[in-house]
């Protein structure tokens, strides 16, 4: 059976994917998005976003998520269930492989499967998220005033945060499970210089407890002690997970990571592929910045097919 | 008399200004954004936007750049109008003075000075700016289903626009001031191949007319013939001209055209000056990524600022 064929696929229904949909359907491409779950994304999981420049009193993850596929069927995007688990990229006709056997073709293919914050996987803490259980201190700092929060994590997100989040709680307890930190010296520095910032070293999170919101932690240190923390808030800054299983990330040359270098166009090394979003090899993971690149990278590619022969 | 000095300054207060803004006053740093005229940039100029993510009916751009600039200012975003008319950036403590005479300083500087698109200066051009003369295929094409519409100019842009009009427009009348495209050769051939262009060469338009739209353009040929064209619709295309009179362009190395260059992360070839927006050197230029550039300039900002000694 021939694969069925579009100009444009994209792969990916959160801000960037939906960004990308609207342009495209606008643009009348012949297209296709690809979702595997829910249109939205990460940000269906965001309980409130208040840096989503438009939205004076911020609006929930699900809220934003519904606006974008909105605005995006409202001009005819075209988009459909489903899941990817492999690609063939070698060729200018790109082929997609779904996992009911369908095949799928493209002359471009915009990369936008985002990310997922690793999680601690411990007992309360999926309950918790949005309630005191956070994975963004830009996103979520300012909702914490006044009150004593824990960072989890050592590298410089972590203890850059933790500074961060000095300017709105009372107290930042920074627990991480080895005795000293990954982050850069003069990171370092400035947050033992910080007198809001305590440490827990050796110490890892084995729970989070709390009814409406996150009250306290459960901890285990290295020599088997337990004991609990008082906390209104956890910041879990232990790094983030590309959702890449489907890509051939050795073609793509994928950083160390598992994301897709492109150039500001959104161009990855493969001419015809766009990666736009938290796929992105990049520093700023924001719904904004996602939903900008996912412009870009339609732009890009009807550029790169105008110029097809 | 010494400068105020800020750890950051915004220079601009279009959505990536307002944006970086947002961020900046968020992240508690200390910030000012300085405006020149209304906060909302070229974005106030623009009647109607249908593909800002987040907004299904789309809205005016005036209502986009208020929600923006409430927005910031819920968080404590701290402005100015000013009219900055040369900044010294040869430290790392960089100087802006006004044409008050009053001086700025600042350790970190993010340029939202944006850009307008060039103009004909024609009569009824301005009145009729958001009734039928548009300067962005890429936002206004779909409000032109059926129609009859004219594109001026010959590069590349006028000449991808004119085909891409054509997913909407019954008939599309390229007009162009020579007797041949600037435009690239596969770009020129793909529209002589469109049925749905015509080519009127060696004229410029002298005149735009209508009540509630545009209803005709009055043309000058070459050889001094005056004429009359009936249209719904005209977009001019004949190029953008940043906004960067108070910038020293080229120790920011400018290119060409005027726009500052950067790489992904906004970062400038000057260490701690950032640039987001449309005064960036890059082929898209929409609210949306201006938007999303602003949020990156101000992480990149408040990197560059925690590891200054």
């Amino acid at each position: 059976m021939a694969a069925t064929h579009h100009s444009l696929i994209i792969l990916g229904g959160g801000p960037a994917g939906l960004t990308a949909g609207l342009y495209a359907a606008r643009a009348r491409m012949d297209h296709l998005l690809i979702e595997k779950g829910a249109e939205g994304g990460q940000v269906l999981l965001t309980d409130w976003i208040d840096n989503y420049p438009g939205f004076p009193d911020g609006l929930s993850g699900f809220d934003l998520a519904e606006k974008m596929a909105a605005q995006a069927k409202r001009f005819d995007l075209h988009s459909m269930f489903g899941n990817v688990i492999s690609m063939d990229l070698s060729a200018p006709i790109k082929q997609l492989e779904l996992d009911n056997g369908d095949q799928l073709s493209c002359d471009t293919l915009i990369i936008c499967t985002g990310a997922s914050p690793r999680m601690l996987g411990v007992p309360g803490e999926k309950e918790l998220t949005g309630k005191g259980v956070s994975y963004c201190a830009t996103c979520d700092a300012p909702f914490y005033r006044n009150m004593h929060v824990a960072v989890v994590g050592g590298g410089n997100t972590a203890v850059q945060e933790a500074a961060h989040l000095t300017k709105f709680a009372s107290k930042v307890t920074l627990i991480h499970r080895r005795d000293e930190l990954r982050a850069t010296k003069v990171v370092q520095e400035k947050a033992f210089a910080n007198e809001k910032i305590d440490y827990l070293w050796d110490t890892t999170v084995t729970g989070i407890e709390g009814n409406e919101g996150v009250e306290s932690l459960r901890l285990l240190n290295r020599d088997g002690t337990k004991s609990s923390l008082a906390v209104e808030g956890i910041f879990v800054l232990i790094g983030v997970i590309p959702n890449n299983d489907m890509l051939p990330l050795d073609m793509l040359n994928a950083d160390q990571g598992g994301f897709i270098p492109t150039n500001c166009e959104t161009n990855t090394v493969i001419e015809g592929v766009f990666a736009a979003g938290d796929i992105r090899s990049k520093k700023v993971r924001q719904v904004i910045n996602a939903a900008g690149e996912g412009a870009t990278a339609v732009l890009a590619a009807e550029e790169y097919l105008t110029n097809l022969n």
